[in-house]
């Protein structure tokens, strides 16, 4: 046997969706990459442990080798400017420098995503610049969203419904338009855009439908139609969900 | 003490989302869920036995009363005929009061909805007509569309990116107008569409993006480049995925 056969593989990267919050929203998937994993990596803000791993934190074997990847950047920061894009851009590369040596070292990386990895995840960007040199694997993950409906239990979209999901910062113009022009919605990244928003639903005539989610699925979540919500700022992980139905079945009642 | 205190409380109405396929999706609520059930409802065609119940086989009770609700149609029946929306309204009236009378004989009754419960699930028809007499809850589950990208290790949309879920069931003008105007797509119910499918993508100018995506996270999926699959005739629960990324950070490769 020639000696090429007693080396050790490369390491395994696993993007791992945490589901929005509640620990109990884990795959068993998630559950057994977190348990399997040699080195767990997760996103985190300069001074916070990262949402992630406070969801799986309960599945965390002792001995697991923990890594830190703290964004360069908060949320607040101008995310249209150069300075910004080179800076997070930077950040990931660095993040997947440190990945692959572990991998290359044939340990086992799981790198937590809160929702679901591939949309609208960090993880995507490490997910692009290793997946080419490593065996790699995404778990998905239920996403904010979802978990909003689901607490709220207001169903969404059936049928031949179109869903739109747009973030709150598109202007309003565009906001009204992509509202009028669709049945459900979810609007994403609310925070300051709310009174924006507020304004795009009515022109589009779907106000009165709308529900606005806090914290979805968390312990300190909060559910209210929005048009009973008041003008205090929004937090920018809120959500509102507008239900589509176009093409209900007669018989059901409405939500 | 009053003899009112001795009565059996009313059952537990719990629409379970059993995920795309693969048991491993299954969320740990999900497991716990049909665990407890006393009844477990499912959705299923005539002479099946149900995709959802399949993919929860493992974590039934002995002992778990059984409930298969058989719909009257199937999906190649008219959908826009009256004789469809009446057949289907009568379908979940009945289920409906199934349902209810082991909810008011206190047994708590899990019914399983493949992917997630109220995002076009059939369950969300039985939630609108008990969850105002019954205790009752939704367990989100990941969706088809997220198994398929998850799978398929493409990064669908991030950023200020705008998601659109179409359903191929448009005329071939308006899918070609919303693919035209949105960054990430998801493209259901392709079936026989998918002819008309390719052509709005094409005149969109997204082929080349297109993902096709056969039985996601099932064991016998697969997944394609659009424009290199054959013309041959695509199963109802086929998606097309188009991944957005207008708004990607400098520094990473392309999908």
């Amino acid at each position: 046997m020639s000696a090429a056969l007693f080396e050790h593989p490369k390491g395994r990267l696993v993007g791992v969706g945490t589901g929005p919050g509640d620990p109990e929203l884990l795959t068993l998937k998630a559950v057994r990459a977190i348990e399997n994993a040699d080195v767990l990596a997760f996103f985190c803000k300069k001074g916070g442990s990262g949402n992630g791993r406070g969801i799986v934190e309960a599945f965390i074997r002792p001995g697991t080798l923990e890594m830190p990847l703290v964004y360069p950047v908060t949320v607040e920061s101008d995310k249209n400017g150069n300075d910004y894009r080179d800076a997070i851009a930077a950040f990931f590369d660095q993040s997947a420098k440190d990945i692959a040596v572990h991998l290359e070292a044939g340990r086992n990386v799981a790198v937590l995503s809160e929702g679901d990895p591939l949309f609208y995840g960090s993880y995507m960007h490490l997910h692009l610049r290793l997946a080419p040199s490593y065996p790699a694997e995404v778990v998905a993950g239920i996403t904010a969203m979802s978990g909003c409906w689901s607490m709220a239990g207001l169903p969404l979209v059936q049928g031949d419904d179109i869903l739109s999901v747009l973030p709150g910062t598109l202007g309003e113009d565009v906001l009204t338009e992509r509202l009028s022009g669709t049945d459900g919605a979810v609007i994403m990244k609310v925070g300051r855009n709310l009174p924006k928003i507020r304004r795009a639903l009515e022109k589009a005539g779907k106000l009165e439908d709308a529900l606005y989610v806090e914290r979805g699925t968390m312990a300190n979540s909060h559910a209210v139609r929005l048009i009973e919500r008041d003008a205090s700022p929004a937090p920018y992980f809120s959500l509102v969900l507008v239900p589509g139905w176009k093409t209900r079945p007669a018989g059901g009642e409405t939500p």
